[in-house]
């Protein structure tokens, strides 16, 4: 059965691939398994029909025969479990690869998008400037231990999984801060993940909707 | 095999049981698991032999025979997929409580834990008192919803599972702001989980060792 997610009609990045469902569909791609797409406007995304699927009215969701889901680590877990690909099958590998799942969205990721919220939603605040250096500092004590532990390292643990996928996804919304290039490994890694086929195929088809037509 | 978790020597919030290491407690008593306890100082948390464990240089951690983990929701679900009692077995129900564990952690939380650097870490600097508002609203706008996909029931997909377990120990760093009360089905949520036998047992086994001595 073709699983459907949803999507941004227009996504706040423009088509850089930072929305979530660029996790989605690059889970999707890896593992080779078409899906189909719905777009949601915002004020859509806040209505009953999108709340009854996604509690925090967000997208992606993901939707397949009875089964509905909601939130971008889960999804992308269920993909990985229905599908080869993602996750080692030895058992203790298997466990290491999901730790990095969720070091991915509950360690790295929070102070990443603290400097979003300072750039964006606070940026007109008094404080704005003033408290910028703390919150990229958080961010480099963060991508410090990681980069230490990835070392030379091409993936997190032994072959590409979830984890990375995750990872990777995570560390892309730093590009633009420059941040990422005072960590060269990381910086490397985050460019093999980009070189996957799969995730070049996902970038292109979030690309193809939130691309200003030319 | 009997697992090793690891414990702060010293908990920062002297023994309300707000440290990492009661959702795994709680998770091990949940499946009925003996475990031994570690304890970690602070200054070793940041050296090499808790590094090689913990990249992030935090606690819990988790061994067992040869697997060693890191991260809290990835410790509890391995001690949800090698024993009965805290995921569903049927496929898709076990997805829908995976996905509030994911749900806990990476939408749930990161606000919250952002209320306790605002208090903290940020407490002294000049926009702390302004921007408090703030980062309480964010936690609002995160409880309302939460509070209306709960609605009547008493846990968040059924029976009480490890999205549970891991949602009321995020939602326990809210009760000392009386943030909870506003929402007075999540303050029954909570409490509902805090009257479960493995979660006393568990708070009781942080406080022995966090409790000022009498």
């Amino acid at each position: 059965m073709t699983p459907t997610i949803t999507a941004f009609e227009r996504s706040p990045d423009g088509g850089k691939g930072l929305a979530r469902d660029t996790r989605v569909r690059w889970a999707l791609e890896e593992v080779g398994q078409p899906y189909e797409v719905r777009l949601v406007s915002f004020p859509a995304m806040k209505e009953p029909a999108h709340l009854a699927l996604h509690p925090f009215g967000q997208i992606p969701t993901y939707e397949e025969g009875n089964l509905a889901l909601f939130e971008t680590g889960a999804i992308v877990f269920h993909i990985a479990q229905r599908h080869a690909g993602l996750l080692p099958k030895e058992a203790d590998a298997r466990a290491r690869a999901i730790t990095w799942m969720f070091a991915a969205l509950s360690t790295v990721e929070p102070p990443i998008l603290d400097l979003s919220t300072a750039k964006t939603i606070e940026a007109g605040e008094p404080w704005a400037r003033d408290r910028l250096p703390l919150v990229v500092d958080r961010i480099r004590v963060r991508l410090g231990q990681l980069s230490a532990r990835l070392g030379e390292a091409d993936w997190l643990e032994g072959a590409f999984s979830a984890g990375d996928l995750l990872m990777v996804s995570v560390l892309l919304r730093l590009r633009m801060s420059g941040i990422l290039d005072e960590y060269p490994n990381l910086a490397a890694y985050v460019a093999r993940g980009e070189a996957r086929p799969a995730y070049r195929r996902a970038f292109a088809a979030q690309l193809a909707i939130n691309a200003p037509a030319g």
